[in-house]
């Protein structure tokens, strides 16, 4: 099959020194796949990967985050929506970090994603993450926080990779598989999407003049996502690059990123105890007594 | 369409007495509906469904929390399963309700749901439910908690039933939309299901001897449902008794709830006003002219 392929076309080598304009084309589709083969594929794929996740729920001896990062537009929402909705909600939780609250900020950046990583045997899905302290912040240095931080510190950033390199080995030496899906989008590609958002009635609540301002700072974005590919792509917790100026051919790269990761997990049901199998033999006898059989 | 009448055949009358062996039927189907057809009734309906979550979390002016209520084996978990996975996970958050810890029982016994009801735009899943504290502590008085409870004070469900009525009127004066569900299998089906799990190499972890000796006080939690079920369906948050010994039947009544639920809602897009309407059309502008077009 080719969603091995697929998947291993997103990663970023740790330790690798990524230039995204140089390196991942945001327009790039699967090898001799046109849409609706892909869309196909997709679909006949979430069969496979529901019971994985059922597999996976039921042993509950690890547990998966899955975080999505990038920019306005290049389609974090989508993915959620459209690769994500054929799994079981029970062991689900989608996350979205939206501007951090009175409460939020009076305590480290890491502090509330910690509070929802997610327990064995779960998923939970950051729709943006903790990245975004190394991102939106790194570009708008007067939104940093605590209090205490100081942007002018040059070392700062490097400080931040490395204790998010540090918080998430802790997770993975404890059982917590990660998961980090940066959608590469181009800047036409986030135009024509904007344009969508303000033409169409039932999608122009979504577009807020703070877009375009933001827009703006397209090349400072960029750099800010090339260091953070580069310094946080770990051996532990790799970074993925989803081409994502087509959105079937991103759902198809994100789809075949998470399916490979379960697969090489290889979940299993629990097996019962020889003790508990022969209590089962016996509440069997009694129970089809009761049904007269 | 058949979904209306569907739904309306589950709803427990506000105020009148329930009992379930003589009102409500476990093994009720839909009339002139064959299993195939109802299941593919239920792919068809699911993107109409998926399609008032979207406005209803867009809207974000009400929350919906649905309760999932019953005796082992009665299907929860696979209504939650085969029911809710075409949603939009974004948007849904299942909680599943063990044994209470150490520090929720050093809380009143609401304490635990109240931290988790869902905030507006989204829909929560209580699967089980503060309901345990007047059913199952009702047939297992020593489960009682806090240490203050007193069960031998013999009115204590009723002051229960009230401080719950109390809690969804609260709630629902506040935007939440309460949807209860109570899955009404038979004795005889719970066996079957039982011997399935011992069975099926993949389900037999499920199965712990406890439930053969919970299910020796079925008549005792009959009881204690209908007592429920006649205290706690109120016109705000009413009760509905979802037939479960057909699974595809029990599904399909299910979503017949909810699908109609949503649909009465009858959820929006928000509309933006003429002054961000006219920044859009400016943004167009600029956005157009930067492709080039």
């Amino acid at each position: 099959m080719k969603w091995k392929s697929l998947a291993r076309e997103t990663l970023v080598q740790p330790g690798s020194r990524v230039e995204l304009a140089r390196d991942f084309d945001p327009g790039r589709k699967p090898k001799g796949l046109k849409k609706k083969d892909g869309l196909e594929l997709l679909e006949q794929g979430k069969a496979e990967l529901f019971d994985l996740q059922d597999r996976f729920t039921a042993q509950a001896d690890r547990s998966l985050l899955i975080v999505l990062q990038a920019i306005d537009a290049a389609g974090k929402d989508g993915t959620v929506k459209h690769v994500m909705s054929g799994m079981n909600p029970a062991s689900v939780d989608v996350h979205g970090f939206k501007a951090p609250s009175a409460a939020e900020r009076a305590h480290d950046y890491l502090w509330r994603h910690q509070l929802v990583v997610p327990a064995l045997g779960r998923i939970a899905v950051f729709n943006r993450s903790h990245y975004e302290n190394v991102t939106v912040t790194r570009v708008h240095p007067e939104m940093l926080w605590p209090a205490s931080a100081n942007a002018r510190d040059g070392r700062i950033w490097h400080r931040r990779y490395k204790d998010i390199n540090a918080w998430e080995r802790q997770l993975t030496d404890n059982g917590t598989v990660i998961v980090k899906l940066f959608l590469n989008v181009s800047k036409d590609e986030q135009a024509r999407r904007f344009l969508d958002r303000i033409d169409r009635p039932e999608k122009n609540w979504k577009f807020s003049r703070a877009d375009l301002a933001e827009r703006g700072y397209w090349d400072e974005y960029q750099y800010a996502f090339n260091e953070m590919l580069s310094h946080t792509s770990t051996e532990y917790a790799p970074w993925h690059v989803i081409p994502a100026d087509h959105k079937w051919a991103s759902h198809l790269s994100t789809f075949a990123v998470l399916l490979e990761q379960l697969r090489a997990l290889d979940p299993r049901y629990p097996t019962v105890s020889d003790e508990d199998r022969a209590a089962q033999q016996k509440a069997r006898g009694t129970l089809a007594a009761e049904l007269g059989g």
